[in-house]
């Protein structure tokens, strides 16, 4: 169950850092959806390393490359398998991490549930996962687009800068138009200078991710166990480094009063729709039409250029220092990801919700 | 699969707030098991309406009988059914909500996805539901305790009354002394005049709770997308007006840098263990042996006794007032909630957890 | 999993013959449906013991009750919750069985892998749990008639008496009326005395149970795991003394050439469909529009109302008679439980094909 | 749903037959485990066409690789992903089959349910999807040899020629001395020269597999819907071609009563065992320890090297003759199609009842 996403439409992953091959298979895609390889391809050359001087100078060419489920340029309603080859890897770069456990990192929990673990590059802990999530979230996209709903992610905080304006004062558009992916123009050059200066120290950064979803109908998710913000919310711890989910008003919310907060309804020209948004689009764990937006917390990255302290195997002390090209923030190469695993979740949505009636 | 909740110990629920029963099966308890009556008996007492000021007048006598799975007093391995019957139901006090919308409430989207509604005590988005949970989260405590893991939570915000200390330096033995479950004990005064206030008002507020478990070995959680706090998350945005969830650091971590925030191994006595616990018990989306902590922020409850504008089912401009008998905070009673849900998790993951070797 | 069914459209199921009620929920019925109570109890009295002097002489009553799901006679799409409480048990009667073992029946293998279990009247593994399944077919046939998908069942053998016409040539409107459900209403007399003789002896007997649905559209079922044969032979083996399943041709069709029992297609009047039906209304795992039909094997029933040799907890030589009321043949009976699972599995079938296209 | 097997230890397959690769990814695999690439490979061997003048002349090399969840020889406890690229293929053969449907094969279903279909070599309803349960058997095998559980199948009937002996009269150990896989050695070249003959009349014949389990530890299966035998039999009728499942007594039972099948147990040397095993090794849903065995239908193959009338996309009359290389009998191809698929069920079994306890 641990490594299959979805309901309907199923992502099943695999693939270590170091292995020969990263990809997965998705079940459930659509059949006649024309599968726009060109639109896949560029969706994961968001998520390569090596884009610019912030992220990791690690050069991943990684080309997908499909191998079922697509006959004629459409898909066949049969599984879609892709892969990436894994190329590039100097697994030399982490012989030192065979024997000890970088602070904060999963190589201490894998080894003990496994009893013992593939360390090089991370193995199956390494960011390198997702790439797969890219592929499963572009095919989602594509379907997601002939429904008219689109799904935008942006950095909102890296460090204490914090973008002060909401998704709506902000020209989303201008999301690529810098390496943070922030669409606040000005601010992101700070934040890009914050990451340089944080990487110099060997050191890691954290920051916050903003998602908003357009177009989505009413009616998506499932009463209970099946609430569209859980949904939303697995899909996002899901993704490493993640440790805090919140949609529409958030933690912020808290502290109000329900008549403060409360999204008044009105039916303007014979559509039903709410004066406000704090509710995030999201009415007991259903949709209702107005824009989803939610909000992810990335920690600091736990490999760091610079020495550390911990222990070996036997629980000796010992010292690590990481070698090898490492991102000092994951923010920006996480923007993709974390629209991929949106996309999938209001496709899978979607069709769940085809079954509500005969 | 809306229903249901987990993946080996299962718990699926049914009922509204004013229909016959609420109830659910839990399938997956370990056999042999003592079912301690009392013991869960108790554990509903504690999310019962009524117990104090600040909670709804309603007065619910919420008594539990098992309908199967036991036998002289312990599990059988077959699935345990339980009910609540409901009584002391005002359905009139619904009579007006039938064709008007509460803001910020399920009653738009239910109708919207469904075609109608039962719109008698909310139906199936009655907090009523959560009543499952607790059932289903006391069997789980049980196995826990046998497996040396417990769970605990407590209100540690409301409104911008906020709890300043860490949960270890709180004695957690003090949140059941009190309406509001606040360790913090003058706090909890302050927070208890605060709710009196705002339900003076016909107003609502929200706040925050803390949840501890203790004692949960290495190993559970999955890699890629069965990851421990993924799970936790997934659980927790599942129930009723909870807008988001985080752990360890959580959102306060992304200002940080990774060399402040890694949590650095330590091997005293033979037994690896971290020296700090910014992690929160969890890495790489498996529990390493430490506490494992998160917080969930709780919205104010949607309904106000108050009038709020609104419109009808055909979308022209209306008014509600909600008569009846309403929480003014969720807080207090969610606390059980909270508990019971990640005990369920927690046990689900340990069973997970038992087929990683033959 | 293993109390639950289904994918889409979800029965779960609870209850012991001796507990406290027998019942299940039901997930995923489409919202509006009209819930027919009268047609569900009938449903239900259909499968009741006592109806005739060939089935065990219990009177249980067995009427159900729904607890959710439904308003106004309509359901409204959140989970159906339905019981059926036990009453007339002679706990007494299976004293004895509580020390050793009946033999061919669940009570050793039960022991084993539970540790200990509930003796009286089967527990689990008696086929009182099979009132849910009836309760939940019904609720499907009801979506499924709305379809135009009718589902048909009959006793086409007991012993070594064959019906010898296929379901075509046979009046299946005939089979309710006699007590062994046979069409063939001149062989269902002689069944009825080879059944009496049965009874007489202290012995059992089994028998074939020929299923038919028509009207099922073409496109109903999944390829390679999800195979709609495969579907309905996982469902068909769930039942209690159910020893194999076979479909259109089946295992007759062995002994064949491919030049004789392909089923040659045609156009005639604009629709495709085949000359003959071989292969029983299914190619490559899907529906093609043509009738779907089956056969299942049922064993003659473990209990007899005569002395056995068996052995007892420790492994003893021991000796067992059961007492009480227990049937000679359970293919009367197991009539509306076959027709129960086929409903499911169609229904099920429908919803998911549903996900096929956006 | 439809492409993934399992609960715990789960397979999920991709490929057509003229797409790029046939492959995919097992997840659940039992940390520790050593991957024997020999073993796996012969196993491949047994499978693949072009052994004998009884199976195609298509000569494919299918060599597997793995991806990841591996490491310096043992499986990781992550997914494992395989590949076997696809060669060889004569896409021309079929260009003829793109407009007309071939009788009694997935042709027409295929179209009807998706909208369109790969017409080449049969797309995703090709045999050779197959090849992905032998490698994930083969796995699972390597896991239940360390349980000391064996599976074995071989063929006992093709056409009418139909192995007079049980299982337990004959050496298993012969199956794969001749072409068919018959351990009846006389009766093998019968069989031999019959599918010959068959082959020459541009015809197909059907058969029967027989499949033994020994050392199946007393305890796996679920009550209720996850019954070993269901678990079985939905693995059995997955396969293409499979008519029919039964097991124990199966059919041949119906027509015995109670007293001359049930199996009486005897407590010899401690350890509780039956005399006799009409039961097939199953009870109540659940292994009782003895030999596990079960019989498959397999059709005749619907694609003939002769003239068969057919209708076009349009249900115009048409005429079919196929070209290509195809198998005139599945069976001895299927033999170890049947044995991966027990093998993954009784795996999955046996580490579902892992959790039967805490």
């Amino acid at each position: 169950m641990s490594n299959t996403f979805g309901n309907i439409f199923r992502l099943t992953t695999y693939g270590e850092s170091h292995g020969v091959a990263v990809g997965g298979i998705i079940d459930g895609v659509p059949a006649g959806l024309e599968l726009d390889l060109d639109f896949i391809q560029s969706e994961l050359d968001r998520r390569r390393p090596g884009q610019s001087a912030i992220t990791t100078g690690r050069n991943e060419g990684d080309r997908v490359e499909f191998l079922s489920g697509v006959y004629e340029g459409r898909c066949t309603g049969t599984p879609l398998a892709f892969e990436v080859r894994n190329t590039n890897q100097h697994s030399n770069d982490y012989d030192e991490m065979k024997s000890v456990f970088r602070p904060s990192h999963a190589d201490y929990t894998y080894t003990a549930k496994y009893g013992f673990r593939d360390h090089r590059g991370g193995g199956r802990s390494s960011a390198r996962e997702t790439l797969s999530r890219v592929v499963g979230g572009a095919v989602a996209k594509l379907a997601l687009k002939q429904l008219g709903i689109s799904v935008q992610a942006y950095t909102s905080q890296v460090g204490n800068l914090v973008v002060g304006k909401s998704y709506q004062e902000l020209d989303l558009s201008l999301t690529e138009s810098n390496a943070v992916r922030c669409p606040d123009v000005e601010l992101a050059a700070q934040m890009e200078e914050l990451i340089k200066q944080v990487k110099q120290d060997g050191d890691t950064i954290g920051g916050v991710i903003t998602c908003v979803a357009k177009g989505v109908p009413v009616g998506l998710g499932e009463p209970a166990f099946g609430k569209l913000h859980a949904m939303l919310g697995n899909a996002m711890l899901s993704i490493n480094a993640c440790k805090g989910f919140e949609y529409g008003m958030g933690f912020a919310g808290v502290g109000l009063r329900g008549s403060q907060v409360n999204d008044i309804f009105t039916g303007k020209n014979g559509k039903i729709g709410t004066l406000t948004n704090y509710s995030g689009g999201i009415q007991g764990g259903i949709s209702n039409g107005e824009d989803i937006y939610f909000r992810c917390a990335f920690k600091p990255i736990a490999t760091l250029l610079r020495e550390q302290p911990t222990v070996d195997l036997n629980g000796n002390d010992a010292c690590i220092k990481a070698r090898g090209r490492h991102d000092p923030c994951v923010l920006p190469r996480a923007v993709p990801i974390v629209e991929a695993m949106a996309a999938m979740t209001l496709l899978d949505a979607y069709l769940m919700n085809k079954c509500t009636h005969i």
